[in-house]
This record gives C-alpha cells, structure tokens and sequence, in this order.
C-alpha cells in the first residue's frame, strides 16, 4: 500500500467477514429468525440511535461508560447498547396500538464501546424474544421463552455440530424471599448475591470462604448451601431434600419463597416434555442485572465452556416503569449471536454449513454469445428465485480461466453458451461434481435445475 | 402520561413501525434480497461506525455536514451515509481473499441527519448492489445491474399494485467527450450538467432560457438540443437522428463520445430482450454526484411521480483510489427501500401483501391443559418451521375474550385444547375464515396444516 492511502482495516473491536463467512453467519441469523418466527414471536425494528436520556434511564455505571454518545443539533443521542430498553419504550410509546401478550423478536446490532478482546466486540448482533403484557403475565411464558431458545439452540447445535448444552434455570423469588426471612437487604445481600453468581467461576474453598466474610451468620451460611441441593424430582416437584426440611420450617409461611419454588416447578415440569437432561435447576444463576424479578437462565455449551452462557433472559415486572404509568411486565431471552458464531467461523470451527455463492454459472463463450447468455442468466435467476443463486461471468478470457471462477464461487453447475449452442437452442448444463454434462433447451434446463436444488 | 416520565416518541426523522406494518416492510425486503441473491450478488455486512477519515475522503459538502459525527477514545467516528463508500474500503481491504469480478448486495441502514420531512429519514434502509472488479469490467455488467434492479422492482411493482415504471438510461462518456469537444470544462461545464440534469422538474422554456445563459454559444446550444433527441432504433442501433447528421460530423473523431453512444447502445440491445418499453435512452439523466463516468440510471414510477427516482445508479472507474493503487471500476445501483415504502406503507397504500402476524394460534381452555397445549404448540412450531407461525395464549380469560386475540393476529387457524379434547385425545381445529373444525389427533393436526400453508 502507498504511503498515501487510506487505512482501510476495519475498527478495532468491529466484525467484518468475507463473503463465504457473511454466508455462513447469515444461514445461522436465518435459522433463528425461522426459529423465533415460527415460535409465534414477531418482529420490530427501532432505530440504532435513541435519545442518551431512553437509554440512561436504567443504564447502570459501567454500562454507561460503554455507550456511544454525541450530539447532533440540540440532541443528545446515544447509539443502543442492547435491544431490551429500545423494546420497553416501543412498547410504552405504542402500547394502545399493539395486542397483549405482545411476543416480539428482535435481531440486531448493538454497540458497546468496551475494550476489545477476542469475543467482545464493539458492533455485535443480539437476538432477542420477550413476551410482555400489562399487570399479569403466566408463568407458562417464561417456558415459551426458555422452550423457544432451547429449540433454535438445539438446531444451531445440530447444524453447527456444537454438541450438546444445558439450561441452567433458577427463580430470583427464592433468594428475595430467602433474604427477607433474614432481614438481609441492600448492599450485604447485593454482596452474597454477588458470590452466588460466581459460584460456577471460582472454586468451593474460595466459595466457602467468601460466603462466610459476606453472610457472618453460620447458620445462614449452612442455608444458603443447603439449599443450593434444591432438586426436581419427576412426579414429586421441585423441592428441599428431606434431610433439610426442618432447617427449612420457616417456608410454609414464607409466601415469596414459595412462590419462586412453585414458578421453578412449573416451568422444569413443563420443559421435561421437551427434554429430561437439559434443564437444570441452578441455583447460582441469579444474572448481573438487577431488572429480573423471577425467573432467571443461562445456557452452556457442554464442548465450549469458553463461551460462558450462550443464551440468557428471565422475567422482569418494572421495565417500563421510567416510560409509562402502565405496569408493564415480561419475560425475555436473548441469543449472543456474534459472540458465539463470530470466533467459531473465523477460526474455522463452523464451516461449510451454507452453500457455495453462486449455485448456477452462466458462462458465454465469446463476446457473440452474450446477449443470449444474457437471457438465459434472466430466465434462470427468475425462474429459480428463492431456489438457487445464478450468475453470469463476461471475461474475454480462456475457458479454462472462467472454469476456476466457477470453483472459486462453489457453482454446482456451470451453463455453456458457445457457438454452437446458440445454433442448435441447446446449451450445455455441466454438473461440476459429477462432470456429467447435458445439452438442453432452455425450458428444459431450468426444470432440471428445478429438480436438482428443490429438495 | 405522568409528568415525570420520559418521553418515548422516535426522534425525529426516524422510522419505527407496528407490528403488522413491519412485517409488511420485512416482505418487501426480503424480496428484493431474494432477487439480488437469486441473480448471483453475495451478501456482505459492514460496521454502522467507521473512521471519519474513510467516509469524508469522497464525501462532498453537504454530505459532509449531514454526517453523525463523533469521538470515542482517540478515534473520530462517523455512522455511514451509504453503503457504497463502506464497500469501497471493504474491497480494497479484501482485495486478495475475494475473487472478481466481485458482484455484491448490501441491505442496510445509513444515517443523514437531514432536514426532517416526508420521506426524508435520518435513518434508512438502502438496498444496493455492485460488480467490481481490476482494470476492466464488461459493460454487459451494466445490463446486470439495470436488469436485475428492473425485475426487483417489476416483482415489487406487482405485489404493491404500484404500476408500471420507466428506467431512463444515458452515459456520461457521451455529454463528456461533448464538452470536450468545444473546450468547455471546470465551472462552465458544472453548471451546464447541473442545469440538464435539472430538465424534467423544470418547463420547457425555463430551461431554453438557462441553457442558453450558461452555453454562451448559439451553435453548442442547438446542438446540446439535438443531442437530446438520440434514439434507438431496433435492429439498427443508437444513433443522432439522420437530420442532425452534417452538425454532428466532428462525431467520427471523438472516441469518447463515440464510445459512450456504443456502451449505450449495448445497454439498450440488451434491456430490450427483457421489455421492450420500460428502458428509455434519456440524456437529461447524469446524477449529481461526480464519481460516475459511463452509464447512469434512474426510475420513475409512472403513478407515483411524488417519489422522483426511486433506483438510480450507475458506472464508476475511481472510487477506490484513496485506499489502494489498485484501479478497480465498477457499477451499481440502490432502491430506496424507505424512502419510497415506509410513506406507502404509513399512508395505508400498501397493505394486506403480508399474512397476519400469526397463522395458528393454540387456545388452553383452562390452565389444567397448559401443559398438553404447551407440547402441541412445541411440535407445530418445530414441525411447521419455514411453514407458518404458530404461536399460543396462556390467559385465564373467557373463550370469547381469547378469540378476539385470534382475530387481531391475523389466525387463520386455532387449535382449541379443552379437558374433552385432552380426554379423547384429539384437538379440535378451527378454520377462522370458514368457521369449519374438525377434531384431530396432534400428528394429523400437522399434516392438515403442512397442507393448508404449503402452496
């Protein structure tokens, strides 16, 4: 490069694939857009940039720092930095417009302005589902949520060959009413919850001794353990093992326990009918953030510990509440696309799960042939749309040359429209596999193609 | 709205659309990406941010100033403005991992923060595609790009009843071997193609008498007129009209015009395959941005004037040369998606081209059949993906209440899952249009619907 040129090198921290990269990631956007799709969800599209004000409403510190903020004119904007606060002022600005439970995805970029590493990145797409209504929301959505996720994850998997992964599940319900039993509020609870959420992260002496500094109070801290063994068992329910019930006879009047108990037993027996190994119950899986009221999941990648939670969401209650009078409450979950598929297909891990570029090449011959050639490309590529991809190659250059322009592109078939052809209306269809070759009427051709990408 | 809550109106300029007009927006856009894919575009994807340095060393001044600009860290940043600069860096970044010629489509959001008025946005989709490739690039790739974006916009014109449209087709080489030919360069020259290219919104005589004002020169004023009349005439060719012959005898020593008037000759030939009414050679077209050099087009609807162009595009030879010493040439051309749908969609125009929102809706009656309902409606999203949307309510509300949700998602289905339906083993399905239902068990549920959805 000369010295007075541009660098053209993307910003750091910013993904940018080549075309057979883009193909693949875009095949896995599809795939959970067919998933969401199909799910019942909906889609909604908000722009990328919103009043700094939207967005800073429930921004916490070091989220805030992230943020790309600017002025243009009078305005102070900010570019989103998830698509959850977006959704909860969509919601709030159109809610007289929209149907509840509202079931929206969302699958998009967000900006985070962090300090670039491998799997963080500054520009990164998020794939989201919520359901939201007002007052009143089932439980039975948090299972539509988590089932949902679980099935796009499952065929993401398949297709990937990913292996399997699990769903941690937990219900925040449980430690707040846990807590409260023990008059342990602000920043002590803030601190145990803290621990709890690294549990998995660190080892169980650094737990043990940890827990201990934060709680002071040995018989809580014996608790909190014990009822981590919190278990479902099929046919019984979620429960305390036996041996602890009488260290656990404050639950029968502790409602708030109780009801995140019974909201965990309902959404493990209803995600049984879908697989029995799973959804775990976790009761370490409590989420950073403090929007979630109830429950709570993270997904892991049995063979990519490296990834952390792949997946996470849970159940919210007071999103709106810095938009709107009216109590809007929900449940939502969230695919790291980039994070996830980024690394993997730049390292190669997923490859050769899309199709080649080109499907179909049309090649003239020599100059006298194009603008027959020309019509046979326009035929094929309407006749064939949404079932293979034509292209057509002008180069005044040997067959051979075009021949490697057609590998190159991954074209299954090439059609050659030489001299000859144009005399007889029969052209060449070469299977760039097999080798076999056919010469065909134009008809005729885009049925055989027909057959051969309609499966 | 309370007093103290923040205001969740999209700022001004930008779009944000409901639920059933988003999906109708989605529809077009998957249209058009279907046709750019099905004729052999690739897609790429690159950052909303780049380095101001990258986007301002084309950008004229008005573009300039439009620009959401801003610093992060050390790093002055702009959101693009087009998508065609961005590919710019992107191909000369790439240069060696791609294979030319490089035929791409990019749909995505650029930012302008323009006056806000009807159908200006701040934020909008572009749709675009682009061939480019080293030292030289067939003009049968112009044919490429005006036809591809002909048949986009014919399958766009007949789902929205939008009518017929025109494509007007001229080549810069021609007006500038032209002016070269009589010396006439720099501002004249400027303000000459700025005055042509101004010739349809303006009358007739306006124009005579602004033309006649910047020409300065009765002979090049008559023969700029006479230039307007080139035609093509099928089977012969593009030609001046014989009566104009002995003014234009300079004609047979001027390469470029000569040239400009065989590529448009070629572009014209070959269109014609396609219709023979909808391609007009049209010299007033030149675009207003400099970096064109052959062919230009744009496209008018004949019912819908108010929108001016609404695909335009056209050849460029430089536009990569602040970021490599490689000469690559291209061409390209772009729909303004927003631009022309989200007003027809807002107006109520173009409406009812997309289902509802969803297509099956799986009613509980009673929340002792959550769970069954819960595995039904997992199998027909798992078993229906791609197919239809299939979606369920969990709401403790009368059975009225919950068909009239039916109806605002559009249902065309619902699968009612009562205790008798649960006993027997069979659920029933209702048609919403023809009221008719039947009682199935789950797997002939799902053929039945595979039969309904799959044209």
């Amino acid at each position: 490069m000369s010295k007075n040129k541009i660098n053209t090198k993307v910003l750091s921290g910013f993904v940018e694939l080549l075309p057979q990269q883009q193909l693949t990631f875009d095949t896995i956007k599809n795939i959970v857009e067919a998933s969401y799709r199909s799910s019942g969800y909906v889609a909604i599209d908000t722009p990328v940039i919103e009043k700094s004000e939207i967005l800073f409403a429930k921004a916490g510190g070091d989220t805030e720092k992230q943020v790309y903020r600017f002025s243009k004119g009078d305005n102070d904007l900010s570019l989103r930095f998830d698509l959850t606060v977006p959704f909860a002022r969509y919601v709030s600005e159109h809610y007289n417009d929209l149907f509840f439970p509202f079931k929206r995805y969302h699958i998009a970029k967000v900006y985070r302005g962090e300090r670039a590493q491998k799997g963080r990145y500054r520009e990164f797409y998020q794939a989201d589902i919520d359901v939201v209504a007002e007052n009143e929301l089932s439980v039975m959505y948090d299972v539509d949520i988590i089932s949902t996720i679980a099935s796009t994850i499952e065929n993401l998997s398949k297709l990937c060959n990913l292996g399997n992964f699990k769903m941690k599940i937990s219900n925040r319900k449980i430690w707040d009413g846990f807590f409260d039993e023990f008059s342990i509020s602000g920043e002590q609870k803030a601190s145990i919850m803290n621990i709890i959420d690294k549990k998995a992260k660190i080892t169980p002496e650094v737990f043990d001794a940890e827990l201990s500094e934060r709680v002071k109070n040995s018989n809580v801290e014996r608790l909190i353990k014990e009822l981590f063994e919190l278990e479902f068992i099929p046919n019984i329910g979620v429960s305390i093992p036996e041996k602890y019930h009488s260290d656990f006879s404050f639950l029968s009047a502790n409602e708030k326990m109780k009801s995140g108990i019974r909201e965990l037993e309902t959404v493990i027996k209803s995600l049984q009918t879908i697989a029995t190994d799973k959804f775990i119950i976790d009761l370490s899986i409590v989420r950073g953030l403090d929007y979630y009221t109830g429950t709570v999941f993270e997904t892991f990648l049995d063979n990519h510990p490296e990834f952390g939670s792949v997946s996470s969401g849970g159940r919210y209650e007071n999103l709106c509440d810095n938009y709107t009078d009216k109590k809007i409450c929900g449940v939502g979950g969230s695919i790291g696309l980039s994070r996830l598929f980024v690394p993997l297909i730049e390292d190669g891990v997923v490859t050769n799960i899309a199709p080649g570029l080109v499907d179909v090449l049309v090649i003239p011959q020599n100059e006298n042939c194009y603008l027959i050639a020309t019509e046979i490309k326009n035929k094929l590529s309407e006749g064939l749309v949404n079932i293979c991809k034509t292209s057509i190659i002008y180069e005044n250059k040997k067959f051979k040359k075009l021949m490697e322009y057609a590998n190159k592109v991954g074209a299954k078939f090439v059609v050659i429209v030489g001299d000859d052809e144009v005399k007889n209306n029969a052209f060449t269809l070469k299977n760039m596999q097999s080798g076999e070759q056919v010469a065909l009427p134009i008809n005729d051709m885009l049925n055989e193609l027909k057959k051969n990408f309609n499966r």
